[in-house]
């Protein structure tokens, strides 16, 4: 890849818009080292950088038309506008014309479009989702955290593969450890799900640590905690939400400028945060909150550039079909693994 | 019922046997309005009474032989073990010469014995287990959180159908807001096993609120939370283990003598808290935490006590047999609704 990446932004996606998707480009061009394509409705996104001191950075308007928004199928809208700024988006990873692509919008319309145009790793029903998320344990990825919900065992192992995968490529761990998420921490206990993946993950020759129980997520126990979609959603959500409370409680017991007060809002996920990737499909797509400001837009930005630095796409591609090959279960053939 | 109830205790239960047992039921008795039946190994538990200031105490010793530990196959160590402190803990009830009992040993073996002495509501699959359990979110009952963890929808049901009638007869709550934990809050999110209880929830006649997200535990929308075994284990263990690490954060952060390190402290599930109700067998069974000291057991009388004033059990029978009936399940077809 290059020294210069081309990064494609869906100026149209998140809560804000042109607005702040805009303004992040300007940040993140002028922080230097990259192309910034916008990619948006053209006299809005035209309008929003006049409003910023943009000359001479190295940022191209792209036009779209039509926006997908939270909430509407992510399938149908993309075959009803097929011009939408998520969809020219990967259409330019797609052509060559962009490195990767960044989008604050639907992370179902991200999904959806970078299956249909960039296609997905052999053997992979869908793209999955995951990454560190609580900030009392910050490098330890959770995955699948929504993208799943009703999951075969050999989807769980396909997730662990590229937890596996990303833990190594892009945080640093050598030999990353990977636990299945359960009920009870000895080999049987859990669900049907767990039960059946724990013999695939046996066989895979990721550094399989077994079960993991909800409350040794926190102590160091694994650096890849594999559950399915529903579980890591509502975990996500559920750190989210008591993170937001145990501030407010400590707010009410002890004042609102209290520094605890300040150190545990810092835990919880916060506007300014970086879009995560896709797992999975071919080609580097990042989906962000749709909370993100100009600085989430920007900090995406800087995290595309460094995972197209260490090649984590290709990583993942490969780490996935060797532990699938492994396991026992190759490229199409894993659907017909579960008995 | 009567004033003066008789509470069983499984003296050899819990992770510090009679030592803490034998001085839980002494400070019960010392307490009042109870009459403690202490069931275990004769001399042990003789010898455990001898330490303490039991002297005109109502508290009587009822032999048993052998304990079935935590990790012990349920069923088959009843087998094996007829005599042990927990089956004659629950044949005294069973037998009318107790009102309830309580055990701090194996969860497994208090539901197994449960259910084959004193038999389960009709229409339930198995007992379940639930209760509020985060600090931060003190009045919401989630259920359930580890009996069951592979689930029908009709067992979804069962579980909102309890989990109210605890709200409703234990808690205080006159009509209380009955929600289904998922991944979205518009009804067809969600994996399957919520999508088709999605159905069952809305016939019930509960005050059914609809889907509640991860966050929104902590948002005050619903009184009972209703998920898989599975789910509300993952998010008991989590909580506490979350709980744990926050303040050993705000320690590091603020100094162990901050007061928001013993805020925080004081939101985790600990020793002193008292044991939980089986729902769904027919008479009052308490199963505790099995790091639970004296100062737990006593507590724990005290609750059977209340659940006895209340009534617990003969409003959970009737209310799940009201719920079950209007969603169109009844009784021992409830296994014949998922199609």
């Amino acid at each position: 890849m290059s020294d210069n990446p081309t990064i494609a932004i869906d100026a149209m996606g998140g809560d804000y818009g042109p607005s702040e998707t805009v303004r992040g480009a300007v940040l993140a061009a002028r922080a230097g080292g990259v192309t910034v394509l916008l990619v948006g409705d053209e006299a809005e996104v035209q309008q929003a950088l006049a409003a910023e001191d943009a000359a001479g950075l190295p940022i191209k308007v792209i036009p779209s038309e039509g926006v997908i928004v939270e909430g509407e199928h992510p399938a149908r809208a993309l075959r009803s506008k097929p011009k939408s700024s998520i969809a020219v988006s990967v259409g330019l990873v797609k052509q060559g014309m962009a490195d990767g692509f960044i989008s604050m919008g639907s992370t179902g319309a991200s999904m959806a479009a970078s299956v249909f145009l960039l296609g997905k790793f052999p053997g992979l029903e869908r793209p999955t989702l995951g990454g560190p998320f609580n900030g009392l344990a910050p490098k330890t990825t959770i995955i699948d955290i929504g993208a799943n919900v009703d999951c075969k065992p050999v989807q769980l192992l396909n997730f662990g593969a590229l937890g596996a995968s990303f833990q190594r490529s892009f945080m640093g761990f050598d030999n990353p450890r990977v636990g299945l998420l359960s009920v009870g921490s000895e080999e049987g206990k859990g669900n049907k799900l767990v039960q059946e993946a724990f013999e695939l993950f046996k066989a895979s020759g990721l550094n399989f640590v077994g079960n993991v129980e909800g409350n040794e997520i926190f102590t160091d126990k694994a650096d890849v905690i594999v559950c399915d979609g529903f579980v890591g959603n509502v975990l996500l959500k559920y750190t989210e939400g008591m993170a937001e409370a145990a501030a407010r409680y400590l707010a009410g017991a002890l004042g609102a400028d209290s520094p605890a007060v300040k150190a545990i809002s810092g835990l919880a996920l916060a506007e300014e945060h970086g879009a995560a990737p896709l797992f999975g499909v071919n080609g580097l797509a990042l989906a962000g909150h749709g909370r993100a400001k100009a600085e989430g837009v920007a900090a995406s930005v800087v995290l595309a550039k460094r995972f197209l630095e260490v090649d984590l796409v290709k990583h993942m591609r490969e780490d996935l079909a060797a532990a699938q090959e492994r396991a026992g279960v190759s490229g199409d053939d894993a659907d017909e693994v579960e008995a």
